[in-house]
Order: C-alpha cells, then sequence, then structure tokens
C-alpha cells in the first residue's frame, strides 16, 4: 500500500515533471521563432547587434589594460557608457546624440567649474547656500527648456545632459588644479568612446537615416499605389481573373500613422553626411511634405476600405456595366502613376511616365462627372451609394495628383541641388522647376466643383 | 576730411551697435514670449521644473559633507545621474525607468560579477579573451532583444542599463571582496537618488500619467463633438445667428495623430499605483480601443471637412430645405451624445442623456435613408455631391454610435472594478455588463446597407 503511493508519487512527480519540460520547450520554441522574425523582418538588427558588440568590445580592450575605478576616479567608465549610450541604429541617430553630449559636456563642464570657482571664494556658511541657489536655478531652468518645442525635437538629449554635467561639475569637491585635471581625463576617455562608436558605425555596413526615410516614403507611395489597383480590380471586378494579394492591398493602412517615424527619420538625416545619392543639403524636409500628402490620401482611402469590406454591397450589373470602365481605368491609371513616381523617387530621375498617365486618369474623371450628371436616379439607393464611391475616386485622384506633383518638386530639387554642387546649373533654374511644379497643385474639391460648374 | 570720415566712421559704429542692440532685444523678447507660451499652455511645466531643481539640490546638499569623488570612487555621483535620469513629468513615467533601472542594475551586476568572477580563475592569457567573448556575447543579445516589439514598449530603458551596468562590473579591475563592496555603495547611492526623485515626484503636486490619459481621452471626445455641432451648424446654416468658432472646429485634427501620445501615456499609466478616481487594475488597454474609434470618426471628418471648407459647395435652397432638419438633428444629437459621454468619462459616471440622444439620431438618420431613397435626382450633380455629403454623415454617427458603446464598457469596466475593489459586488455582474456592453456596437455600413434592404 505505502509502496503504491510512493509509486504514485513518483509517477506524479515524473508527469508534473515532463508537463514542465514541455512547457519550457514550447516557450523557448515561440521565443526562437520571435527572435527570427525580428531578424527577418530587417536583417540589418541582427548586424546592429553584432556592431554594437563589437564597439564595446573594442572599447573594453582597449581599457583592458588600464584597469577602470583606478587613477583619477574612473574616468575611463565614461569611455565604455559614451560608447553603449551614444551608439543607436542609424548613423544620424549616433552622429545626433553624439553631438548632442559632447557639445553639453564641454559647456555645462565650463558653466559647472565657473560656479565652482565663484562659490569657493565665499566662506563656510555661504558656499553651500550660494551653491544651492546656483544649481536649483541653472538645473530648474534647463529643465524648463526641454518643453520648448523646437529644443525638444532636437536638442533634449543634449540638455539631459547639460543638467548631469553641470552638477557634478560643480558639485566636485576638488581643488580647482584636480577639477581640470579630471575634465581633460574625462573629455579624452569620452572622445575615445564617441569616436569608436561613429567609427563603426560608420565604417561597417552603416544604416542611414536618410536612406530608410527615401525608401520609407517611396515605399507608402507604393502601398497607396497597390490598394487603388486592388481596389479597381476587387470592386469592380475588373478582370476577375487575376486578384491581387489581399494583404498587400492593406498594406496603405501603415501610411495613416507614419507621421512620427517620418519625423524621427528626417530628423536624423539632418546630421548625417552626404552619403550614396544624397548630397549635402538635400530637401529632407520636403518628404515630410510628401508624408503629409499621402496621410491625407490614405484617409481617402479608409472611407472607400469600408465598400470594400462589406459584401454586402455590391452593384447591379447594370449599373456596372456603366461606370465599370471610366472607374476601373481611374484607379488603374492613378495606381500606375503613384507606382511611376515612386520609382522615380527611388532613383531620384526626372518621372517618364506618371504624366500621361495622369492625363489619362483626369480624362476619364471628367467622363465619369459627365456621366453622373447626365444620369437619372430614380430613388435607387444602390445608385446613390455607387455616387458616393465614385465621387470619393475623384477625390482620391485629386489626392494623388497632389502627391505627383510635390514628389516631382522633390526629384528636381534633389537633381539640382546634386547639379549645383557640381557646379553646372545656375541659380535661375532652380527658380523656375520650383515655380513649375509648385503652381500644379489644386485643392481637392476645386477641382472636382470647378468641373461641376461647367 | 580725415575728421569728418573718422565722425562717420564713429557714427556708423554707433549705428551698427544700435542695430545689434535692437536685434538682441528683439530676440530676447520673443525668447520671452516663448518661454511664457510654453508655461501657459500647461503650467504643470512651470512645477516640474521647480521640483526637478528641489530634487537635485535635495540630493546635493545630502551629499554636500561627503565630497564626490572620495572613498571607493565616485559612488556618490550615482545618487545624483540617478535624480537627473530618472525624474520624468509623470509619476508613471518617473515609476517605470525608476524601476527599469533599479531591475536591470541588480541583474546585470549579478550576471558581471559572475562573468568576472569566473573569467578571473584563467590564466593571464585566456583572462582577456573569455572576458572578451563574454562582454561580445551578452551585449549583442541584449541589444537584439531591444528590438523585440514586447520588449522594446516596456523595457527598452532596462535593456540599456543592462548593457552599461553589465560591462562596468565585469570590466571592473577590483578584487572580488572589493567589488562587492562598491557594488553595496553604489546600490545605496542609486536607492537615495531613486527614492528622492521618487518621493518629489509624488508628494509634491504629483502629475498622473493616468490621470492625464483620462483627460485627453474624453477632451478628443468632445472636440469631435464640437466638429459636428459645428458642422451642422456652418454647413446647413441651422441657426445662422449663433456661430461656433473656427479654430474650436477644427480641434478635432489633433485626433489624428493621437496614436503615440495615447500609447505613450498608457503604458506609463500602469505603473501608477491606485490615485483619485483610479482603483488598482483600471481598464488602461480600453482607453486605446476608444482612441482608435476615435480616429476612424476623425477619419470620417476629415472628408466631412472638406465639404465646410469650400465655399464653392453651396446647398441650393430647395435641397436645404428638404434635408436639413434631419441632417441638423443627426449632427446636433450626435455631437450632444458625445458630450454627454465626455462627461460621465470624466466623472467615470453612467451616461445619463446619450442613449435618448443617440435614439434620436438613429431615429432621424433612418427617416433620412428613407427620404434619399424616395426622391428623384434628375442629373442634378448638387444633388449627387449632397447625397455623398448626407450618407458620411450616417457613416460618421455609426462611428459615434460605436464610441458611445465603448465609452460605456469603460464606465462599466470602472465602476464594476472599483466596487470589487469595496468586495460589494460578485463576479457574475461583470460578466452581465461586459456581455451588454459587447453585444451593442455594429460595422458601420453594416448598419446602413441592412436599413438599405429593407
Amino acid at each position: 500500500m505505502v509502496e503504491g503511493s510512493k509509486e504514485t508519487l513518483t509517477n506524479d512527480h515524473h508527469g508534473w515533471l515532463k508537463a514542465k519540460a514541455w512547457k519550457l520547450h514550447k516557450k523557448m520554441v515561440e521565443l526562437l521563432n520571435n527572435a527570427t522574425k525580428v531578424g527577418k523582418d530587417d536583417p540589418r538588427r541582427i548586424v546592429h547587434s553584432l556592431k554594437l558588440g563589437l564597439a564595446i568590445t573594442t572599447v573594453s580592450l582597449f581599457f583592458y589594460f588600464e584597469p577602470l575605478y583606478d587613477g583619477l576616479g574612473a574616468s575611463s567608465i565614461w569611455a565604455i557608457i559614451t560608447v553603449v549610450v551614444v551608439f543607436e541604429f542609424s548613423v544620424g541617430a549616433t552622429l545626433g546624440k553624439g553631438m548632442n553630449r559632447a557639445i553639453a559636456t564641454l559647456i555645462a563642464g565650463a558653466i559647472g567649474f565657473g560656479a565652482h570657482y565663484i562659490t569657493s571664494f565665499t566662506g563656510n556658511i555661504w558656499h553651500p547656500i550660494l551653491l544651492g541657489i546656483l544649481i536649483y536655478t541653472i538645473s530648474a531652468t534647463a529643465s524648463y527648456c526641454r518643453f520648448f518645442p523646437k529644443l525638444k525635437a532636437k536638442y533634449d538629449y543634449g540638455l539631459l545632459i547639460f543638467i548631469l554635467t553641470f552638477n557634478m561639475v560643480a558639485l566636485s569637491g576638488f581643488r580647482d588644479d584636480e577639477i581640470l585635471k579630471l575634465a581633460w581625463h574625462r573629455l579624452a576617455n569620452i572622445l575615445v568612446g564617441a569616436f569608436i562608436a561613429v567609427a563603426i558605425c560608420i565604417f561597417v555596413r552603416p544604416v542611414w537615416a536618410g536612406a530608410d526615410l527615401h525608401q520609407f516614403v517611396a515605399t507608402n507611395i507604393e502601398n497607396l499605389g497597390t490598394f487603388l489597383e486592388g481596389f479597381g480590380i476587387e470592386y469592380f471586378g475588373a478582370c476577375q481573373g487575376e486578384m491581387v494579394g489581399g494583404g498587400n492591398v492593406m498594406k496603405y493602412r501603415s501610411v495613416l500613422c507614419s507621421k512620427q517615424n517620418e519625423e524621427a527619420l528626417a530628423y536624423q538625416a539632418t546630421w548625417e553626411p552626404p552619403h550614396g545619392k544624397f548630397r549635402l543639403c538635400h530637401p529632407w524636409k520636403q518628404y515630410q511634405k510628401i508624408g503629409t500628402l499621402s496621410r491625407d490620401c490614405a484617409y481617402c482611402f479608409e472611407i472607400l476600405n469600408l465598400y470594400l469590406n462589406t459584401d454586402q454591397i455590391q452593384l447591379p450589373l447594370e449599373i456596372q456595366r456603366q461606370y465599370q470602365e471610366q472607374c476601373v481605368q481611374v484607379c488603374i491609371e492613378s495606381s500606375k502613376a503613384l507606382k511611376a513616381m515612386a520609382k522615380a523617387l527611388r532613383d531620384i530621375v526626372p518621372p517618364a511616365l506618371a504624366k500621361s498617365h495622369i492625363e489619362i486618369a483626369k480624362k476619364t474623371a471628367g467622363e465619369l462627372k459627365l456621366l453622373l450628371a447626365s444620369s437619372h436616379f430614380h430613388g435607387d439607393m444602390n445608385m446613390v451609394s455607387t455616387t458616393t464611391l465614385i465621387l470619393l475616386l475623384i477625390d482620391s485622384f485629386s489626392c494623388v495628383e497632389k502627391i505627383v506633383d510635390s514628389i516631382h518638386e522633390l526629384v528636381s530639387l534633389a537633381r539640382l541641388n546634386t547639379a549645383l554642387q557640381k557646379s553646372d546649373v545656375t541659380p535661375t533654374e532652380q527658380k523656375g522647376s520650383g515655380d513649375k511644379a509648385s503652381s500644379q497643385p489644386h485643392h481637392i474639391v476645386t477641382i472636382a466643383q470647378s468641373q461641376f460648374a461647367e
């Protein structure tokens, strides 16, 4: 009996262990799958991790023979801290953080030394009081500055480091000559750390925020094009045979929330030296303009998408025949124009075919409006719903037109910039191309309405 | 002649100085205006700066009599670094950063000590090689983990501190007993710094991320309501006398890009202890759900807004008379429902009047659809454009309905949570109210279409 229960206990224990092991095994597999997915989504992430490891190991071995926490109070530790904190994914982010840190350290060090020097002349009673007032005032002011939108966008990290360094220097209990020696040691260590971080970031398979932004905006434009193509095919059933993948069609949704990412990349790109196709003073701000227009277009698509998602709305065959051809043409030609523009943007070359696609789409949209204006609706709600859809489609096309114009402008600016830096072009040409581009955009509804008035 | 030119020079110099002084004066005034604006926009920013100053001064004076960079290698510096780095605007952000820092430091310290201890048994040749391999592997792995979406959202800062601390401990050139002494000193200093930062953050006019999120979402709902009210009045000219401010109407646009802010606040709120109206386990995630629905609604409004912005589109009086009453009623009742819900959300009380407003709006929307279905459009483009508008309005109303439902759900969850913590309610009631709330939402177009089919 006792042996039996013992056996049961052992069996239970075995079962429990087995279940635990199985659970652990499942968790490990899930973790591994996750890790593989993160790497597959963007293989540069793996490279980045290896690069950071390399940077830290390099700076570590550099200091291996001069043990940390030795000599002048742990100066060499700052080289490691600098590498870990400054090393970011893209070159622009690394340079931005590095410059912020270096400049803030220098300024704060100087002011902190000044505060320390001035208060050191006062007596034992006044010294802590004066120092306290200085620390309070300067810390609070610098902290308040972090709320200024312009400073926050570019120098938030610098202000943090300023507060940190200022207090560290002002509070140090050293004599003046010691402080200068310490400052020199620390600065040298920070420079070594920053140099190693920046060098590895730039020279070992660099990731350029500028190139990323360029790619990101171009991909977004392409996704908008894919949606229009898919919408034309799926909704109006242009060619039932060749369906586009549902997942690809929905990719435009990432455009809706692209603002933050674009802003961050555009900020980082301004810190980067010329690289690849991108010369000094590349018009990075224009990308944000295109981004805003893309989002406006995506908002339109959100409404169109409602029509796509509900199976109940099916056009009666009669109506379908009446408008199908024109609607599909507007969708397909707009989509082709967007895709051509995305390609032109990618290569920074003047778009070859986009113009003609836009012309065809524009002509067809005009025809659609005339067709709508001449048709008689006898209280048919399906027809009303279709009209809504068609007018939304025309609105979307106007958005597409604006995007095409602003990419045109960007490409001309970028090419002019390149040409100017090769000193081949006179500045008058710049003005001309800018005017030409900016004279094209129109307001969405203005177009639609001006044609209604005709 | 020479004297004359000298006089001219002095005059020039005076003029130059004057111009410079004037420019400087103008810049100073601009800076002052900016500073005043930043403070006026959110007076808590001024309080935050003063609080940070207080925290740093407190920790500084605490250590004034024990000079920095003394004894065991600059340990007391970590109290100041901790305060500066951990002290954030809201309690949740401060606690989140503080916890991340504390836990990461402990884990990294232990692993770093282990690495140091194990490699110290190897010879002079193998020691740096083994240490290098360990540092490389662990740094690269931790850096790779920062790309995991779940870890990035919650523990990004912790992983950074882990890499930092691990390397600092593993590379220290101390003997084992010294390392433990150092670790203890540093930990004590970090705890003092963190304690001062958290205490001042919580007890001196605290800013709660949870309360901010609550207010933010409620204000967004209110802004959506204001737009609908303004749209009804301005577009359909309900009561020409009382116009709503144009600026207020456009406030809904801030909803379009609210995602990032909501996510950050919701993350911070989860770190906060119960405060004010918010009990433990307040349903913070539900706010993000409401936020998503609000953005969907704002996308609809973007299209409606196109109609508002173009002066060319003016409804002919005849059509206006036909639909005016119903359209205005849908707008006004939806707006009232949203505002009632925003108020209910603010006070976390069951909404009293929202239901009846929604009922009226729903009935009117049904009437509008019937009216549209029975009217005859004889190729009148203005009529077609109006139909589009009215159908968009009905779609917007469906969005509003969904928002109202999800706020209802949030309020019941929050009240149930409060009640449960007072042990007054049984868990069965929770299920009931959840079911009731989730059974209400419908899909925008499904509603519209099911009525079309009738």
